[in-house]
């Protein structure tokens, strides 16, 4: 049987050590498991990014992957500390929305309060659940302690809700959600919103820029041109073929886009 | 028996593949090893706060770890390399003070020069000891070679100066020592330098900022105000709640600050 | 026998989780893979300094190594997807010439097309082939697939071109072609491009910093002063003992360096 996966998620940056010491809690309890960084660059406290993130990456682990997500501003307060059991494996977060698009991508079983004062360090902080609660729970939970024994059911886990996407007969409006590495700006519109639309007809407008294409690929795209896609999350995203579309339209998180059919 | 843990910190950023680098010395000596990075974003030649950052993790890592750090302005000079022998596992690197606070935090039994050359790289560059020398050096301990192979003993380990807390009858002055992701201000006042003072009746000053309270988590503050907390170091930490208290108040490396009873 | 180890550069940034999921997919195939990241911080599209940041990188990895790298700014159009076999390892990336260095530097053997199709994700997107082809083909190499199987022979694999270096009789015109994190100025310039004139003879210009020494380590200038030196690259590199040559210089990539003998 190959080692447990166990996969982080934060907002805790990489300048401090918080992360590495998670790890290092980790490792005491379950010397074996296989430690992946999705990021830790989550913008602090936004757990809508986070949130969206988590989802990104969740179903192209192997079953039984267990994903520790952590963006927490609730800290201290009394949010719940959540396992979520799934087809696919385990997520473990706090319960503020975090782990809800992952957990619906891979299919809810069951919710679980973390309770058991077994499963935490001796001391518990007030400020970094992180490394005395989350980090050690989901290692335990890869050491091979039963779902049961963490605490009682919940009946669901908690919600993020994206912005709202607004339609008309031949428009949508939506916003910039996420400005990814390269300057992509991931929209909160999906694939699903586009179906009614014949895609050679759309167009995309975002600040003072208008009429960008939605194509297939950046590839299709003219060197250094505003292009629009779909892309790996299923958004639409507007880029800039080998550039950076944040830099040439000046959207952020919070950016209208209209999107216009003919 | 589980394989050893091997963690490293350094300044060396994550932009080239300096980090990378040492990671294929040491698997090439010690293949079965256990990475973690615990950071390599220490500010550049920044002794003091790689120190800090050390120490802030060592003690959540499983006896035995080897934790390796390279913060090294005087590469190529005399400064020793050495091996330092602890309660709870082994510290690998520089002996100019960035060992001390983390060998102290777990206990020195012996210090140890790395003078052996059958624990290096074949030809040791002028510039790049971290590959050359620290790698190999850590890389072998994880591989079982015994201490005293290293080199000979060495009487002591250099300490790292902390500035000083001035305190007056009713007063501390302190400095920040680190600004850490969230733009939390970790200063030099530390729990102990404020059992003479009921916690209510102590409030901290920060250049313009006067009358922060000192609460017990971030969360009895309301969101958005400045609050001061002990914090997962065990330092007197100034914080915005949900927010940055660098960017709230200009403070950085060095700023004073005030920590007033009633 | 140890488990594989398989290198990842990319130009993907840590701030989404990009990274992650190839490392998902790779895990999926190949559960026992040792991953060790290069960086992936290589700017974005620059397939120039990706090459040479994997070339830096490639020889102090244990012999059978596996080296995954993806700067593709032409995804999604018909630059191939190759594997390289060299006499100490492999290489698996786009054949853009950001293999070419580091392939000649371990010595090469072979070249593949990864053509394949059972060595792909299901779906493979317009936009993500180190998710959907790169990280898949080096895993099925990692788990034991053969060479062979991975597609027809190619003659070559594609040269990178660095920005050429002029030459006139006692002068050499190259320019900035890397910042590293310290703030080094790596340029175009290489070791053999000096041999014809004494080192002592040189001296460096670039913007308004002239007369700058050829030294054989950074501990021979003094502190805070700029020279230059042939680094880890086998480069002409300007720096600032203990300090940031770009920031003092203000040079950045493409600044113009002049190397003049007497």
């Amino acid at each position: 049987m190959p080692p447990p996966i166990l996969t982080l998620l934060t907002d805790f940056g990489s300048s401090d050590a918080y992360v590495g010491i998670m790890k290092g809690v980790i490792l005491g309890i379950c010397p074996e498991a296989r430690l992946v960084d999705l990021t830790h660059e989550v913008p602090p406290q936004n757990v809508t990014v986070g949130a969206l993130l988590l989802r990104s990456a969740v179903s192209f682990f192997p079953p039984g992957a267990i994903h520790l997500a952590v963006v927490d501003p609730g800290v201290g307060s009394e949010r719940a500390a959540v396992l979520v059991e799934t087809e696919r494996g385990w997520l473990v977060g706090p319960d503020n929305g975090l782990l809800f698009p992952a957990a619906s991508a891979l299919g809810i079983r069951r919710v679980r309060e973390i309770a058991n004062p077994a499963y935490r360090l001796a001391h518990v902080s007030q400020t970094f659940h992180g490394r005395d609660l989350f980090a050690p729970a989901a290692a335990h939970l890869a050491a091979g302690s039963e779902p049961v024994s963490f605490g009682p059911e919940r009946s669901s886990v908690k919600q993020v809700e994206l912005p709202h996407v607004r339609r008309s007969e031949k428009e949508l409006e939506g916003e910039v959600i996420h400005v990814d590495h390269f300057g992509n700006l991931v929209t909160n519109v999906v694939a699903a919103d586009l179906v009614a639309f014949p895609r050679s007809a759309l167009s995309v407008s975002i600040r003072r820029c208008s009429t960008i294409p939605v194509l297939s690929t950046y590839a299709q795209a003219p060197h250094g041109a505003l292009v629009a896609v779909i892309d790996s999350w299923g958004h639409l995203e507007v880029a800039v073929r080998d550039g950076s579309a944040a830099a040439r339209t000046g959207g952020k998180i919070g950016t209208r886009v209209i999107v216009a059919a003919e």
